[in-house]
């Protein structure tokens, strides 16, 4: 018998609670520095709320008030060792003239402490949240003011949330809410939920997918949906939820569900009078009506705005909103899809109910990578319109690809469209809408009932942007991101400029990796996550050479007035850019014209060229990514380390299946070699065509 | 203008973390108590790890070490707040002689430190784990030693997990699995749930549903299975997957999957090296054939031998085994259901091949809240007999109710079969079955995505008590429950008697207040949640008509030689004992009596009456447990505090609908009033009979 002894000493215990990335940017741990921990512990020992428009009469503060309390003693206590006296001052008009301030907060720092004034006791909240963050983003707040109010009124995360818990275009694993439980059960999460959007001022979420379950609005379900509504009271998070348009036939036992019938018509305001008695703050409808098959207001004939209207002036009595989708487009209209819902609302304008908001995706096609503004902003001035863009990821490689969307939040908001003033931006649009009393903005949610909420470690930034653009459409997205850094990972500088740098290039990697150039709905069938510009046969609008166009001459679809003319759609100062090839920018190229494969592009190279070279760019920006983070190894947590890690990995795969399989498709057309630097492809084309992804999340079609 | 002014003092900061149950019972919270913690950590300097078969020749340790020495370094570290000095010898044995010791592992602690002398490396591992519960669980262990080795081989847990997340008869959330993620992304719960069943003993896992998708045998899910595997294996956890009997035509190209065709062996054969390449160590197929229109070999004139025996040739070669289940039952068999399985499996005693097991639930029916075991226990001397029971809940509340299921595991195990010798039980039968070299159990999975795994915050334990008992099926199921509350909440004595006693009391309140006295498959239809007497039409024996048969004269299913004559499938010894009313025990009485309404029980009140007095009393019983948690508020976190709190809540309302909707349908044929002590029902019987639950989670028939 040999005998061999290892002695293994152990430098350290492994650390006991793995980071699962739960407590999201909210994690408040206690700031290493203890210079800086005391300096930031002197100036916080006090902290003075002040509501301008305190109604309260019982002497404990309202439940947004001792939430507010609650999170700054927790907050403070966990990043400075020690909890800070908190006192709550409630200013009472006795003339109920208006406020001394306009809504929103201040926030100051003085040798008294920290004094955060708001115009109601949401507002504090707000600025309890902003104290916060400055303290978790190392801001020295010594003389620190800060005054900040909302400029869009309802900031809403829209939930394609099925009742069976299926989330559609989910990635993060199934729903929040679990139906089964409510109302009964109130998950923890459902407070932290809207502590979190709280905490980005977040005012609105619609549980329900825009393809609609009637029985939501059934009894049973308004009880599950008004036991969200009271945990989310407190953080000022009203419930919207999403109505089919055939409910009363659904559920209602009516034999119609005609707009212009009267019946139906007080067959919606009984259901409204219900909803609001056990919702008193139940924000309104989002409905998706005539579009990929829901019923709607022309079933009967009807318009859009007949369909809006009736639901409206449902709700108004009780201050209630509707928010109705101009997502549309028809299998029997002949049109460039590009163009339908402009033909189709545009000449409503004016025709809505003021309590009446159209809720329009920020491109004319569908979230894809790249798209240009959508033309119906600035397009219909006698509307309240409101932008509805996406957190989630399809078409953007789902949890799987690393793409930080502020970036296109952004660049969108700040899309000039010429319309209705010279000056006019999407941004403007939508807050001017403001100025009538009703603006929005939507965002389709990314979060599921993962532990890290969005499946992808590094995806709670998007959620984290949409807030922040939606109360200031004004800030950058890269300080955004900056500030997501220091909350969610570290201060430590090398960790924010080097993922910042990531989040800021991951967009692009995604645009040039699948759809570079303007490219779009190039896609795989079903689930949308791989390529697919193969995708022909069926709903010609649903393939990608509808699309792509591609042929002997060349790529793209030609949207000018020689073609579609989707470009008359569009202020004249916005076609005659893009509709000219000389100033049309390379990203929208081929989204506007039909380019051929010899083009001269601006780089000097031929259109074929610079395809390939983009796609063989997109996929060298992810190993750059990848490695980036490798190189901030020592500096996060193992758990979201090797996560991320394995998720580029798994990205840098993809989309060299992007980049393979598109080029040796297109390349039947083009007949030219690839460039130099762009490597031939591992396997033949039949080979990406065969590609069958199963059972990939949030495919409505693969269930 | 007017001032109020609410001065807030803090005592206290919240707690910065809730607790949401995701470290299960491997929590490894410091000790409070300081000289208690000195005098372990006194003993605990110093561990020594012996492995007696070491053949690793790195120098570093096997995984499997290195898992065992982690797992004390991070334990210890919390528990005592230093990691001790480990140190790990492997013993080898020269001449491969048998090793010193059976399998198993010896845990002795002395002057010296504490020694874990294990047979193998995973036995190390399992002592390891011991040593913590040991000191998790107070014990003092000075002079402790502890030798102990597992009663049966495979301990195996069945996750009904769909390829697209969604899991059958799962209450927790979404499947673990996360297929699309896989191969290239691990989550880091896989580990967790590896180091979970470690600690407890189970060594095997089968991933996927019985009902099962033939596409998880083909090449990209065995390379994501493969991934699981690498990730499971220093735990010593072995996977085993679900083949569909049909996989042969499914996905293989195939003509035919008749078990005689060669053509067809070949393929299972070739199928089965596949699997062997990617997973080196690879369990079996578990399988249902022929069983609610799962295909099969009799598809083909064949019998469950030749099924069975097929796929254990194609395995054996690798070691492989096949679990092929007795849960079988046919539309055109007019017997009573009970008696199917036995009558199918008894006459191919002998005709398995030695690497098959047969496994067979609890009882002869489906899960139900209490069923007599099952007759084929001890009917099939020649043929390897395994147990399957469930964690998780279906027909028993699923995740609303508690059910601790030890003592049902315990009173199944228990069970005297009178075969094939006077003193064999359940556990002899199926450990015996162990001599010849295979014994195995399985439960089917209570987990899923949720971050407290279970769903409900308290039915870890039936995961928890399944291990233990498999690991030794004499451990008392109160013993176990005890070691698990004082793991996963507190060792204060109020909280150890107070929770042990709930967890004691909790499965008789769910058979009195839902199926009590023998009662059976009276539940819904589909999701089989709330109650169901009146459930008549379409199959007969998916009907409760069929199997309460209540009439004028009485109710229950006569099941003695004037009936079904299922008795007659026991040992003579147990059909005598249960036949005779005065000796069948009044938890078996309507499982094979019709009995008179008048019937005069041991407790001297007609049967009605029994019944009445048992709905009310498990409706009480859960008011008991209620009040019971309530008294323990302040000994436990007030996440899971509130939660199963609220969980009780609803538990009482759903057991009140179940005892008054059943009283209701049942007075219709015993046409008796309710006796003094049971309350008049809330509602009628037309209000039961249309409760008509939605979307209600792990209802196949609902999605």
């Amino acid at each position: 018998m040999r005998h061999l002894r290892l002695v293994l000493l152990l430098a350290s215990a492994a650390a006991l609670h793995a980071e699962d990335g739960s407590r999201l940017w909210l994690r408040y741990d206690r700031i290493a520095d203890e210079p800086l921990r005391a300096a930031y512990a002197r100036i916080l020992r006090q902290v003075h709320l002040v509501e301008d428009d305190g109604e309260d009469s019982t002497g404990h503060g309202s439940p947004t008030l001792r939430a507010a309390r609650d999170e700054l003693a927790t907050g403070l206590a966990g990043l400075l060792g020690s909890a800070p006296t908190i006192t709550v001052d409630q200013v009472f008009h006795r003339t109920h003239s208006p406020s001394a301030r306009a809504a929103g907060f201040d926030l100051r720092f003085g040798p008294g402490g920290a004094v955060i004034e708001g115009s109601d006791d949401l507002e504090v909240l707000y600025g309890a949240f902003a104290l916060l963050r400055e303290v978790q983003t190392r801001v020295p707040v010594a003389r620190l003011r800060l005054d900040s109010s909302p400029r869009i009124q309802r900031r809403i995360l829209d939930h394609w949330d099925n009742l069976d818990g299926f989330v559609e275009r989910g990635y993060a694993g199934s729903s929040l809410w679990d139906w089964a439980d409510l109302p009964g059960r109130l998950d923890p999460r459902y407070r932290d939920y809207a502590r979190a959007n709280a905490s980005v001022g977040i005012n609105g979420v619609t549980l329900t997918n825009v393809n609609a379950d009637p029985r939501v609005l059934t009894a049973p379900y308004l009880a599950k949906a008004a036991a969200l509504a009271d945990v989310f009271r407190p953080y000022g998070l009203r419930v919207y939820l999403t109505a089919r348009f055939s409910a009363p036939l659904d559920i209602g036992g009516m034999k119609t569900a005609d707009p212009r019938d009267p019946a139906v018509a007080a067959w919606w305001r009984a259901k409204a009078d219900e909803i609001y008695r056990a919702i008193p703050d139940f924000g309104g409808f989002l409905v998706k009506a005539n579009s990929e098959g829901e019923p709607g207001p022309q079933d009967y004939g009807g318009s859009h705005a007949d369909g809006a209207n009736l639901l409206a002036d449902a709700v108004a009595p009780h201050g209630g909103i509707v928010l109705w989708r101009a997502f549309v487009y028809s299998p029997h209209d002949a049109n460039d899809r590009t163009k339908q819902a402009y033909n189709e609302f545009q000449p409503l304008d004016g025709k809505f109910r003021d309590n009446v908001l159209l809720q329009i995706k920020n491109g004319p096609l569908d979230f894809q990578p790249r798209e240009p503004f959508h033309p119906l902003f600035g397009a219909m001035p006698k509307t309240h319109l409101a932008l509805e863009v996406q957190l989630t990821q399809e078409y953007l490689g789902q949890a799987t690809f690393l793409a930080y969307l502020g970036p296109l939040y952004q660049e969108c908001l700040e899309s000039r469209t010429y319309r209705p003033g010279r000056d006019s931006t999407v941004a403007s649009v939508i807050e001017a809408s403001g100025a009538g009393g009703l603006s929005a903005i939507a965002g389709v949610a990314n979060i599921g009932a993962d532990r890290d909420w969005t499946g992808h470690p590094l995806s709670a930034a998007n959620w984290y942007a949409f807030g922040r653009l939606a109360w200031d459409p004004a800030l950058p997205s890269a300080a955004i991101a900056e500030e997501w850094v220091r909350q969610s990972f570290s201060n430590d500088p090398r960790v924010v400029q080097g993922l910042g740098a990531i989040l800021m290039a991951s967009r692009p990697a995604v645009v040039d990796g699948t759809m570079p150039l303007g490219l779009h709905h190039i896609m795989a069938r079903g689930h949308h996550y791989g390529p697919g510009p193969w995708v022909d046969g069926g709903r010609p609008d649903w393939t990608a050479v509808y699309y792509h166009k591609a042929d002997a001459e060349g790529l793209g679809f030609d949207r000018t007035a020689a073609g579609s003319n989707a470009l008359g759609q569009y202020a004249p100062e916005v076609a005659q850019a893009w509709g000219d090839l000389a100033t049309c920018p390379d990203d929208l190229l081929l989204w506007f014209h039909h380019v051929p494969w010899d083009y001269r592009m601006r780089s000097g190279r031929p259109m074929w060229d610079e395809l390939c070279l983009r796609y063989q760019r997109g996929f060298e920006e992810v190993q750059a990514m990848a490695r980036q983070w490798d190189g901030l190894q020592a500096l996060v947590d193992p758990e979201r380390f090797a996560r991320v890690a394995a998720l580029f990995r798994q990205q840098a795969e993809e989309t060299a299946v992007w980049r393979d399989g598109c080029l040796q498709y297109f390349q039947q057309f083009s007949r030219r070699p690839l460039p130099p630097g762009v490597p031939a492809p591992a396997h033949d084309l039949a080979y990406y065509e065969a590609i069958d992804l199963r059972h990939m999340p949030g495919d409505p079609s693969g269930r």
